[in-house]
């Protein structure tokens, strides 16, 4: 899978250069280079040769560019990116195709250029409008000049059939109109290029019912049983042949009968497809080709589709490249992304309408941390329900308890549902470690019981001195609020995975050592009615806001944000935990308003 | 939030038009534009004004356009595609100028378009390197034909002060170079602009240190105790005044302290400043101003910013216009957007780099269904591992029985084993109620416990027919295999979410209407050496084809599939979901294993 998790890792995405035409319409051409360019996750940069007034209906005007500023261009863009892969499209005129292919010669040539970038070389001729791309004289220029430095070369079959007649005129085909023919012209067009180029042929505008599936399980021996969909390492005229399927995988006629498709017929399905014909690795020049097949999408948003394709197969080949990959793995994600542009094509204008270039995109509702911002999901949280948590970070039993104002029964009420309260706050840390599966996970959760299970002596040692024994503490009734706070923590553990209960434990985790900062802030101010020597609840205070707590509540703070950078949350996720936060510092409030009312 | 998730709810994304210059190094004018539309999810169509040779160290070259094919670019875009907001970026020329107000101007008045796209304009005069983009004379065209026609003008203070020297040389500010600089620029370009057009000028170039968080603070009555970043409702030399925070939420100090901050100079940090000039609402006239505040980022990388602020301000309008959304709020999402832009920009090039405009995106890795591709969820776990799969639905086992050949031994040890597996499969379908949160989801479990229910009468039956009876069923030590299985389910449904249980239980269902589909398909072949009268697991293979297994098959892959539609899995998620689906399909392969052993 070609993904590139961008700055997620420090590293920079492949630059990717697109020499072409502009389309105003915004669905070919540098637009649709650019946004399929910037879908990928690959930086774009655009030498422009040529601009169109154009839209969904027709290319209107063509203005072309001074190959001197087409040069320009280029020159800027190559002085200081470093390209990882590049693609022509529409070149125009034979002076513009003849500056590029001295450019892309002298890259070559240049020592810093280690390894060379894969070359794209897409030979726009005619717009599917009808309106020539390309103008006649510059064909000869493109053929000579520029397609000895292809790595790939994308014709469609009217191309292919242009340039086999001025290559090999003899042999040129009288039509490409069966996936027979395809293989042909692949492999002629090959041979006549020469080593370093493999053609992608592509076959998108075959007659409808040009191909159905049926063609290619005929040109398998293995395939002729049980698995239409699925053909490889089949001899065909010579030529080594396998195909790439895009279809349902073997043995799962369950996935036609669901459809409610006849498996009986399925093979007589209309494919698209498009053929690779590369250089064998043996060194004896034969051809290797291979198929791409997916099912034939009756659509008239295909406009960009040849753009999309070479802009996608580039930045295919720039990931590739740098992980040696072979060549047949770049197509098949192109062909693909491609095919999936296609199927999910919205509609835009009136006549043949782009390709959805976004279908592979979702957004993150959350920003990934930055030196600057460490903790977005701690913020986002917090700022979600900005209101409760203040309710109850800046509780009126918090302030009192500040102030040394609050009663001692008040005071005594919390404790004795606290002690209640931390038994379920150390057994959903136990649920924790069974629902996570690193040990270092374990390890955390388990020091949490531990640390719970010292935060009860402490309430232990409060109530002793306030003239309550263990006794009573345990055999205290539980307030409803304490229960409904500790139940929702245990079911929201026994509900979901560990990412939501380590949510339903971060309110309190977070929110005490909030109130300890702000009391001991409070405390140590001038202006400060009570002195801290002076207040009956400066132990509480002074654990809650000393190294030992604040440590856990760092550890806490670090733990909840990796859990966003180990996996970034959908919008759906992250309302799922925002949900379960808010809940929590809700009943976390609850828990106050109850010491207050002594229910 | 402004996202749109494309093509998921069947609309088109809205479709923004910029008309602007090109940037050949990809990092501001058209290129910054489309990859911004790109990754916002909104489709972009582009007028070119001019093309730069341009990279990161500055503009090389500069090759206008004329007017005329500005125009014509323009009539392709806006005669075909209903463009829901318009951004201009630099116009290079007094006529091209001219000529886009000209069609804007038509644009208003033409019948059809209601609502008016909302305009952005970014009054780009000079690059960030120094080179002119706009020529001295077209300033007062700009001022008097295109500004009127603005909902939003983005300049930044050297534009702000440049315009405001046009418009109003008496009151033009000497320098803006404060935040009360800011305000007051802003109200006297906005009160200058008339009444439809707010001013959103942006404070990214003030000198370092020129705004400090305590500048916002001490414009502050109620924000002066003990929340630095939030401030709200101000009254200040006269204008309503607002700010919409960029840091750190109020009331949480722990983050803070755990980035190591120190809170009581968190006052002095450097801020980036835009501020927003609005017409009240209640026609007195005054303006409404908001500051928008970030923290200050160091960084070269901030080549295209202008360019890209103003892009996604066009995206959220054109989104907030449908959505009847404040001005405010799409000014904050287009300003944050641009910030991370920033705080998350990779190198590229020597000089001034671009921004990340790909930082709120990721990938997904699972195409959506479509009407030819309805089950990809599926498609993709039985491909990721297509030969366990087979070796489970394929099984020696499976052909014997399905040829009538399969001892009777064999075949009574798989159904004790599989009366034990079927308790797990009920319990972890209670488990999956118990994890569930929707009636629907209640329903589908609680009748695949009854299916179970059901299924076991058929084990009993072909038992006792067998001469096994319920006893000797019950009695029957579990084998590992089956253990390995059941238990392995209970526990994925311990450990995750209700999604990961629905994986585990899908390799059975699924795997078992595959193999009842071939056999039936194999009996019924001409060729078969068994007819299916004949077979004594006739019964058997009848049930697991059968309309109503069948039925429960297509239920089960719709089921699965809606999760992903539901909630589009992250790459984290579904390698998660293919491993439960892989654990099991191996697990099941051994369970027929199992059988054939006796073991």
């Amino acid at each position: 899978m070609y993904s590139f998790p961008v700055g997620d890792n420090g590293r920079s995405p492949p630059a990717v250069l697109t020499i072409a035409g502009s389309d105003s319409g915004g669905g070919a051409g540098i637009q649709a280079d650019l946004k399929t360019f910037t879908a990928l996750g690959c930086y774009g940069a655009s030498v422009v040769t040529a601009l169109t007034a154009q839209n969904t209906k027709g290319v209107q005007d063509v203005h072309t560019i001074p190959p001197q500023f087409v040069e320009e261009q280029l020159q800027s863009v190559l002085d200081d990116i470093p390209v990882a892969a590049i693609k022509t499209g529409m070149l125009s005129t034979a002076d513009v195709v003849h500056t590029v292919a001295r450019a892309l010669l002298a890259l070559r040539s240049a020592p810093q250029q280690q390894p060379y970038p894969p070359i794209v070389i897409d030979p726009v001729c005619v717009s599917t409008s009808g309106h020539t791309l390309l103008e006649h004289d510059a064909l000869g220029v493109l053929v000579d000049e520029l397609l000895p430095l292809a790595t790939v070369l994308t014709p469609n079959i009217d191309e292919a059939a242009l340039l086999l007649h001025h290559l090999k005129p003899p042999h040129a085909p009288a039509s490409i109109s069966s996936i027979g023919d395809m293989l042909r012209a692949a492999c002629e067009l090959r041979c006549a290029l020469g080593d370093g180029t493999a053609v992608l042929l592509k076959g998108g505008h075959l007659p409808r019912g040009g191909a159905r599936l049926a063609d290619v399980v005929s040109a398998s021996a293995e395939s002729a049983g049980t698995a239409p969909y699925w053909i490889s390492g089949v001899e065909c005229e010579g030529m080594v042949l396998s195909c790439v399927p895009g279809g349902d995988p073997p043995d799962a006629e369950i996935l036609l009968r669901a459809a409610g498709a006849d498996p009986t017929t399925a093979v007589d399905v209309p494919i698209a497809v498009d053929v690779l014909c590369e250089r064998d690795g043996g060194g004896k020049g034969k051809c290797v080709c291979t198929l791409f097949v997916r099912p034939y999408l009756e659509s008239k948003n295909t406009h960009g589709t040849g753009c999309t394709l070479s802009a996608a197969l580039a930045c295919a080949l720039a990931c590739a490249l740098a992980r040696g990959e072979p060549l047949v793995e770049a197509v098949k994600f192109a062909t693909m992304y491609t095919h999936h542009g296609i199927a999910t094509a919205f509609p835009i204008g009136s006549g043949h309408g782009p390709l959805n270039h976004m279908h592979a995109l979702f957004s993150r509702p959350l920003n990934r941390p930055t030196p600057r911002d460490p903790y977005p999901l701690v913020r986002a949280l917090i700022r979600s329900n900005a209101d409760v948590w203040k309710q109850y970070v800046r509780h009126d039993f918090v302030r009192q308890l500040g102030e040394g104002t609050l009663s001692r029964e008040r005071f005594l009420h919390f404790i004795k549902q606290d002690y209640h309260y931390l038994k379920y706050y150390a057994r959903a840390n136990g649920l924790l470690v069974a629902k996570s599966s690193a040990y270092a996970d374990f390890a955390a959760a388990a020091e949490i019981v531990l640390a719970v299970v010292r935060e009860r002596k402490m309430h232990v040692a409060f109530s002793a001195q306030w003239g309550i024994d263990l006794a009573e503490l345990e055999s205290t009734p539980e307030s409803p609020a304490c229960t409904a706070y500790g139940a929702y923590i245990m079911d929201v553990g026994m509900q979901g995975d560990a990412a939501s209960l380590l949510m339903a434990l971060a309110a309190c985790l977070l929110g005490y050592g909030e109130v300890g900062l702000w009391l001991m802030r409070e405390a140590e101010r001038p202006q400060s009615r009570v002195r801290i020597e002076d207040n009956p609840y400066r132990k509480w205070i002074e654990d809650y806001s000393g190294e030992g707590y604040q440590a856990a509540v760092k550890v806490g703070i670090e733990r909840i944000e990796a859990l966003a950078v180990h996996d970034p949350p959908t919008p759906k996720t992250l309302e799922h935990w925002k949900t379960i936060w808010g809940r929590c510092t809700r009943l976390e409030k609850g828990f106050w308003d109850m010491a207050m009312e002594l229910s």
